[in-house]
């Protein structure tokens, strides 16, 4: 193919997984490898290295999709730091989301005594988060504005906006350069909290010099700015000013703002609020503690209150945006709440974006609604919601007023990754100083230069229930296979010496048909089959077991074309 | 609650499952009935009955989504025609989309000689299918302005642009008043092919009244208009104009009017056409031979061709825009596809919609071809995709135009129909005459009056693999579970008049935990369940069954608060 010169070309092209462990760090050199969160959105992670000294910022979740089924959690990989925990000077959270913090008690449970710094906001969400893990953690606020040092490690904070408040952004000055990690930001010039983000501050550390500036690529393929959180206020102001009946507004449980507006709303029209869901009641409890969230005198009811109230004077507050089937919209919708049933007539407020893959789940949700009588109303119809990712208008101002040497795209999938180094490049950043380092793919900067050194091996590891780790690629493929196709057993008992069966053979399937009959016809087939291995004088129950799975299996394939999972029992018994 | 005065609160309510059979139809009345497509999107069938006779008004699939896992394709329940097959006069097709023809042949392998009405490329389409079913259905072809009488169902047909072409509406005339069944349908004003929706066409029909008008709900939340099909030609001209490389364009096998486009521009930089995927290389060749695609004098190469060309000189055109794993736009983006890998600087374009629940899929791909260095263009960053069905503003003309005397919105999801019962009323049409009847829903056309009768029971028929309808709800529910935690099976071989173990219990899981010794704690506890049944003499293996699922369903759940399908084999064996 022939050559093209575009800009794009120009960026180091993707690390394949030959691309090799890094040589040792040079001597006054700066280390980055991200342990999660580059080329994916959640389980954010970076790490910093300096002297033999690591800086942690953020320790994330992700939230499992379709292709880790039954899984609840995904972990960023710890492995590569597994061994030098101790030498972690601290850890840094920008903001309270998840995605963020959420796996950090994973962590700490490994060193429990690791510093962890962050805002006021961040800490208190966090410190809920431990507190049901059993831990304690070591905390140390800070706020925008304030340095910090640890060890080589000399940081300053900045206020940045998001769609949760008290977010962060982090410079880190070390002997090998400085850099300035964005966290997620968005630029919302009329904030509801008038904490703008530190645009003249990011511009003073351009002007000392940004060395490596980490770039938040959520909304980088969205071209323009994110309207202010301000502007739904009138949006649900015309929505909850014309409902008669009963408001339920759904949106993410650590969204303040949004839920400020809702209680500022409620109360013009002389509604109470009723929080439902634990970690909205949480949240906002703590948000209303740390002056965050401004709740007048009497505003808030509880939900048996709420019950008593008449439907016009309550707006419900929910989680469940997403249309997570236990969520207590969910069961509104499918007509299953013990306590809350819609009525024609009702109104409800999905104030919340819809997160890629649940699309199916949240209309699901937004049908059962509509169906029982709902007005529904969504980001699809109304301006209900707006992001709290920078656009690609916003990035540019980011990039114009930090003017860094080299840039490194955080916090997406390929597609943003590849969409915010666009932008950095328009601004004039070389083309080949924006590195695109997936996790694991490890970041040297050297005099003053980042660039790719080498790749780690990191994984996914996945949380089911209480325990983390044992569930990996082996399971979820067989669940993938089980849930497609369900198996099928076939269970015989065979006398140990001879392998004659000394029990008919039993097939049964689950997930494979709802006929009873519909394995009927194998029977005989794995009986003759049962009946050849014998006659050959083969006892190993493991070859026998092998010959029953390839007849079962072939038999499955011809007769319904569908590959359920072939389980053969042999089980030898005392002869 | 209050009751609240809005036009909504006078549409007929959901009818709940409660709703009972419908009576025996009167006499001189038209019965109607969707046995598909009505609250969900896809497997479009409508009944029309009268005086004993059946019409039937296309017959689709419905591509299923999570709660179907491992269903190739869901149809429309057959079950309230079952017994009535003789009665069906025909079966009008309004277009060649899979989710109005693909479950013909299931209909047809049951009553191969029922004829089957439709215009020339939909019928085209359908024999192509057929052949694949070894059908060979009883055809007649009719085109728009055309009439045809079947029994006392007196059929006209009407022009309509949808995103392929040759799409129809059809008026029955009955006896008991006239339908206006629009198909599905949009009002392109600049269709690429001039074949305008005929709108006069059904202004006529309004004037001469129109009883029932089935109108199609996909976009009736969308507001305003569907921007014009040949708006997408210069955005793929700019696209493909700018690329020096490969270029590969993505869009649904049926798209006649995209891919003509698409061979247009390319002809303009003097390159070749590829057809990629056998659903595109069929449907091409049948539209090519009805006049439909206009390809010029060696425009179209095959692969081998266009693998030894330049890539500067081929434009791919392929299947696979909606992530498809199997696709070969998938494995590009892999980089498994055998022939084709993606270079530095490609260009793709993803020329179609997202159908909800893709989203992951898509943006899959998308990530892997970006990761391979394509460029990738696609609906969100390009005009590249206008949809077929008519948004809001066109359907208010639709109304305006035909006027009708009752109305029932088809083709849709809950939140679709009732927006589209919106759009109606609001034209002027009285609210209790628009009827919202999902799937079963029995309407009947009484003395120009249309009302819910009743319901008969329609449920999923769920096709898998070569067999239809063995897999029904059980089964499913079995795979999900199977799905999300896999299953633990615990086989044990007792003495049949004893209950005695003759074999250790053998534990084992798949889907589970990779850990081999996950299951080992269970194993003793097993055991000590075996010695107390046999104690207890409990000899019946459903017995001692049960009390090992418990057993180990308890442990599982303490141990791993995990919920996986706990399978317990007790193979009684001669003593």
């Amino acid at each position: 193919m022939t050559a093209r010169a575009t800009s794009t070309e120009k960026h180091p092209l993707a690390p394949t997984s030959a691309t090799p462990a890094p040589p040792p760090l040079e001597q006054g050199a700066l280390r980055v490898v991200a342990l999660g969160g580059i080329g994916e959105v959640g389980r954010n992670m970076t790490v910093f290295e300096y002297d033999g000294r690591l800086l942690v910022v953020d320790c994330g979740v992700l939230f499992p999709e379709d292709d880790s089924p039954g899984v609840d959690l995904i972990l960023p990989d710890f492995g590569p730091i597994e061994n030098r925990l101790d030498e972690i000077e601290a850890i840094v959270l920008t903001h309270g989301h998840e995605d963020h913090i959420g796996a950090l008690p994973f962590l700490l449970r490994q060193r429990p005594e690791l510093p962890v710094i962050g805002s006021g906001f961040t800490l208190a969400l966090l410190s809920a988060k431990c507190q049901e893990h059993r831990l304690t953690p070591r905390l140390v606020e800070v706020e925008e504005g304030q340095r910090s040092r640890h060890g080589e490690f000399d940081l300053e904070f900045f206020a940045v906006n998001h769609s949760i408040p008290d977010a962060l952004a982090v410079a880190i000055r070390t002997p090998a350069g400085t850099v300035l990690h964005t966290g997620d930001i968005k630029l919302d010039q009329l904030p509801l909290d008038g904490r703008l983000t530190d645009l003249a501050g990011f511009a003073r550390m351009g002007s000392e010099g940004i060395d490596l500036f980490l770039v938040d690529s959520t909304n980088a393929e969205v071209p323009g700015f994110v309207t202010p959180e301000r502007e739904i206020g009138p949006v649900l102001d015309s929505v909850i000013g014309r409902a008669t009946q009963r408001v339920i507004v759904a949106c993410f449980a650590s969204h303040v703002h949004r839920v400020q507006q809702v209680l500022d709303v409620a109360a013009s029209y002389g509604r109470k609020v009723c929080l439902v869901g634990r970690s909205m009641v949480r949240n906002m409890g703590i948000a209303a503690e740390h002056g965050i969230l401004r709740v007048p005198e009497g505003a808030l009811v509880d939900l048996d209150e709420a019950l008593q109230m008449s439907s016009d004077s309550v707006v419900f507050v929910s989680t469940g945006s997403q249309g997570e089937p236990l969520s207590a919209l969910s069961r509104m919708a499918r007509g299953e709440h013990k306590q809350i049933s819609i009525q024609h007539g009702d109104t409800v407020i999905l104030a919340s974006s819809m997160i890629p893959g649940n699309e199916t789940a949240v209309f699901g949700v937004v049908n059962g609604l509509v169906r029982l009588g709902a007005e529904v109303v969504h980001q699809g119809s109304a301006k209900v919601h707006v992001s709290g990712h920078a656009s690609a208008g916003e990035l540019l101002y980011l990039y114009n007023a930090v003017r860094p040497a080299n840039v490194m795209p955080v916090h997406g999938e390929w597609r943003h990754l590849r969409a915010n180094a666009e932008l950095a490049t328009l601004t004039g950043v070389q083309a080949d100083r924006v590195v695109i380092a997936e996790d694991g793919v490890v970041v040297d900067l050297i005099d003053g230069v980042a660039s790719i050194a080498g790749r780690v091996e990191v994984g996914h590891v996945y949380v089911d229930g209480l325990s983390v780790g044992d569930v990996g690629e082996s399971t979820l493929s067989d669940r993938l296979v089980l849930g497609e196709g369900g198996f099928i057993s076939i269970t015989v008992a065979v006398e140990a010496g001879t392998g004659r069966a000394v029990s008919p053979p039993t097939v049964s399937g689950r997930g494979f048909s709802d006929d009873p009959k519909a394995l009927d016809e194998v029977v005989p087939l794995v009986e003759m089959e049962l009946s050849r291995t014998e006659a050959e004088g083969i006892t190993d129950t493991h070859r026998i077991a092998q010959t029953v799975r390839r007849t079962v299996g072939k038999w499955v394939a011809d007769t319904y074309r569908r590959r359920p999972m072939i389980v053969p029992n042999v089980l030898p018994v005392g002869s």
